[in-house]
């Protein structure tokens, strides 16, 4: 097997399989038949919670994988054949996503330059300047990630703050929530103080970084959204046939705060892993640690020998920065282990 | 539960849930880390067995779902922004994909009307007028369902003569096979032989209908075409990021013929639901039962009294006609209860 | 010259020049600076003009083309991203716009048979079946071409009946009045009485086949689609930048009905040929005259001698039907040497 | 009338008229039938124009307007769903084609920050760090613009660097040559020149901006493109039915250099204002005036109170940069009032 070749991955929480409890879910929920595509009662139980967590307006849209969770959400947020997408140079749907905003969603992506991977207020509304000019795109989304791209988290204050600047200049708020489990984690908050309660219209919640097997959700917190929702997730290419098996992964990721769980133990991991190297000559955190992910700068001859024994990403190759990934299935002595051998090589 | 209210559903084959190999598989595969996106070890082995199954040159993209499936096969094959794809009127791409086609291909469907729901070469030549007119967008793709939405099956023979109509004419063959299982049990053949041996370029190739939990694969079968595949997978939002977790379905279908047992069973059993019917006076069989669906026309009264007890589709209510689809796990017992349920309705 | 080979020209109104109004009204809007897009004083006259031709809420956008005018009206009116129209197979938008809907707007075109080119209300509501299936697109549109492209009318009547069927279920009417002059001078009307004041919600009115140089106009009747209009016709490459030189075409044929004498001498020159060829043994008018357009049936050996010396389309070759078009600079005795070469050949 | 409220106008090329030429020949090719759609003489007199101008391989597509030369173009080169385009921040396509570029074409445009608007060859290879990642968009053409949004040229020698490093890494070169007539004015060069013989494979070519009325041409460079073109055309809604009014412009602005003398003069206008002004306090010229172009900054009062009086862009707000342009019928009298003006205003 290739995957016996490497110890535990730090490239990506998606190297790391299911959590035990949802492949029991998915195992218990084969259980007779059930109406295909969404009505059926895992995805109704799914519903309730969703509405527990979120607020009773909140609707949920069960999905198969992010992009696709991000083309639905901002595909009911777009409402003109003009309107744009306001969102940082680094964000997913702008670096990673093979252009499907583009060739999906026919969007324009109006990137902004940051430093840590968040926007702010400023950086929105200085984009408004072609407001009105037949000839420009007109914004009408604010995308952000949560957690960013570069593993830094906006706080609730933050996120109110950019919803209120897109609100109040007729724009709407779009979370690419993918690692939002993490924030949630180490901001030590609710799902809904960083989303219904600070103004996010649309989240996409993520769910296979965090345990789930495959599949994400599509939260609708501005009501008035959610009608076109169904027939764009089926357009979409998003609409699971046998949803139950979906639907029944984020219920248990839902059921006792399991999400908070699996993220906050990532979270630690990254902790451990960052403290672990911090001191460390020629070696430098590129940016705060505040969830799963550790980027760093090192030596290219470095990286060329852990990457030999170690799965991870160059980020950034001309300035020798990596990505370190932790899971929730993240042990302690993987991270020491891999600490170990990242002081041997820095040394050697 | 909602699924209580009803006794074994024959609206669709995606009711059921899934053969209980498969979710075994699934977790087996649950087993540590592996590469996301595909460059894990169950994938290397799915890829062999599709290579074992549709031959050396067969490549595959395991895929999210059916539209999925047919918008990244379409995808591979139009290569113009002009190109258009000639279909039947009843195929699923043009009915019931909510206009994917159109919205995320940009394809003009050139759609002909067909008495069962099969294309036959006169068909596709007879569409080749406008080649060559700049005002008329030019036919690339013959697109066919084996299994048909109408519950027909090409033969061989049959989807060799419109291998040759297209290739012929500067064109190639998409097969959407969905329920390409259930026509190679019919016929008694393999699928190398429904698809390789007579000139289907690229193949939809479906799981979900016929025991998986989700997943599907484009196997492609022409390989200059490949190429592509893995960056409008991702683009077309159908990439897993743990593709373990649904190539391990796939694989599971392909050991030992799981495909064509499930699809033999579902088969059986919708044929034993027309012999059941079929001399009944007031219901006629609407179109040859060659796979695992019953079309059946039958007074209007009569169908509103069985879907008070039973899931099933009208297909066209002013004719009256009817949708009775079995799955790899009804059950003879099924089918009798539903037919003498049938019977004393009728009767009634 | 290519054009020294044949005679008057009976392959489309758009064979002929330019009516020498608009040649010298061009010529007189070259008068130093205007500014340009469309805020000069030419396109302010028209605007007036507009109002005063099809009421006082009427807005018009001057564009480049007919396949411009249709996709910056349609793309006005579908909202939703699975918003589809309701047209007759004979559709201009449907058979000769090398799938500019499809791949520009990404709408699918929802087609109907029909007997002359003309769509009913019973065809119209017969469309809404899937009305809440998420697997269809959703009708929002309906458009119909005044002239149909089979050169038959609707009636006001006609299309009041059409209009009422689309708005009772939540749809708009489109009309692609490319030789919308021909059927109000046919049908003895004014263009409102064909337009605003039987519900046509968004026009696109020609002006290149009744004696134009280049463009066309979209008329928006229903003031709550406007306001996306510019920036579309922007996006949709039909804005012009010396705006003036349009408009000033559109302005010259809406002054004195310039518009309805060239049309009317159009019409009458196709009648005068209907009428000279009608009773010849071996040929038939296949639909009514109304318009600018003969279509009639012949034999293969006299199409094949007629267009050695005459440039006209065959309509469709397996049966024979041929199309013939005046425009406003066809004369009498065009006419009539043409009818007589007809006779001659189908005698010879 | 609007337009007496103003001096000359110092906003656009494209606030001037047309060129007298131009008119006469429009009036004259007035001259009773043509095929439409380009089978015209005066389209077959044009093609060899261009290839007495470009090479004997190029071929030309009329087209309506600068936007849609630019997607036909871009169109023809972007073969894959995932191709992507590089170009500057500052390119039209990028700022000023409200999104036409995401939306008709679906492509990504790779924006990359410059100095004066020119891209150079490290900009390119620098962005090729993706291939091969199927999350990244794939690069396939760059684009430049000749004259570029700030005023300033490429030099034979740059574009040559530019399309050698496209085409040792498998893209291609679009030019937007809007203003390709007042970069070889300046440069002293041929059009050949700054495009065939320095590996440009498809070229926007302006027309309007240089004195004619309407329309633009598309010139293919390398002939293994041609092919799709006149499809593209049709369907991206920039092919004119009479064809012959939009070429004989093209034909009359290439016939004895007409383009050279009308660039030469705006030039020399845009050099006269620069000169005027150049030695104001309070005044600096913001990039290198080389074509019809001045980029200043100055006070916003001055701005403000300059505009009461005249047409001109403000280029961008926060820093005071305006745009003024002159065109082939700016007059020296109309400079140095203006440059009167201009030197009033800073003074007072």
């Amino acid at each position: 097997m290739i995957e016996s070749l490497y110890a535990k991955s730090f490239a990506s929480d998606n190297h790391a399989g299911a959590h035990p409890s949802i492949v029991e879910a998915v195992a218990a929920a084969n259980a007779g038949d059930a109406p295909a595509y969404g009505d059926d009662s895992w995805t109704a139980v799914l519903a309730g919670q969703i509405r527990a967590e979120f607020g009773d307006d909140a609707t949920s849209l069960v999905v198969l994988n992010g992009t696709g969770a991000n083309m639905v959400a901002l595909g009911m947020m777009l409402g003109r054949r003009f309107d744009a997408v306001i969102c940082p140079e680094t964000a997913h749907i702008a670096t990673h996503e093979a252009g499907a905003s583009e060739r999906i969603l026919g969007v324009k992506l109006v990137t902004v330059p940051t430093p840590e991977g968040k926007l702010t207020p400023q950086d929105v509304t200085s984009r408004l300047g072609g407001r009105g000019n037949i000839s420009e795109v007109q914004p009408r989304v604010v995308s952000i990630s949560e957690v960013t791209e570069l593993g830094t988290c906006y706080t609730p204050g933050e996120i109110a703050a950019l919803a209120e600047a897109a609100h109040a200049n007729d724009m709407l708020l779009h979370m690419d929530g993918a690692r939002l489990a993490n924030a949630a984690a180490f901001l030590g908050c609710s799902l809904r103080e960083l989303t219904t309660d600070v103004g996010v219209d649309v989240l996409s919640f993520g769910a296979s970084k965090n345990g789930a097997l495959v599949g994400e959700a599509v939260v609708v917190l501005r009501p008035e959204l959610a009608d076109a929702g169904p027939y764009l997730r089926r357009q979409t290419l998003q609409l699971a046939s046998k949803m139950r098996f979906v639907s029944v992964q984020l219920s248990t990721l839902l059921t006792d705060e399991l999400w908070r769980r699996n993220a906050a133990h990532a979270n630690a991991m990254a902790r451990r892993l960052a403290d672990g190297v911090a001191d460390l000559p020629g070696l430098s955190i590129t940016w705060p640690v505040e969830a799963n992910a550790v980027f760093a700068a090192l030596p290219a001859e470095a990286i060329e020998e852990l990457r030999s024994r170690y799965l991870f990403h160059v980020w950034d190759a001309p300035s020798g920065v990596v990505r370190w990934m932790t899971a929730f299935d993240t042990s302690p002595e993987d991270v020491d282990t891999f600490v170990a051998d990242i002081r041997q090589t820095l040394k050697g």
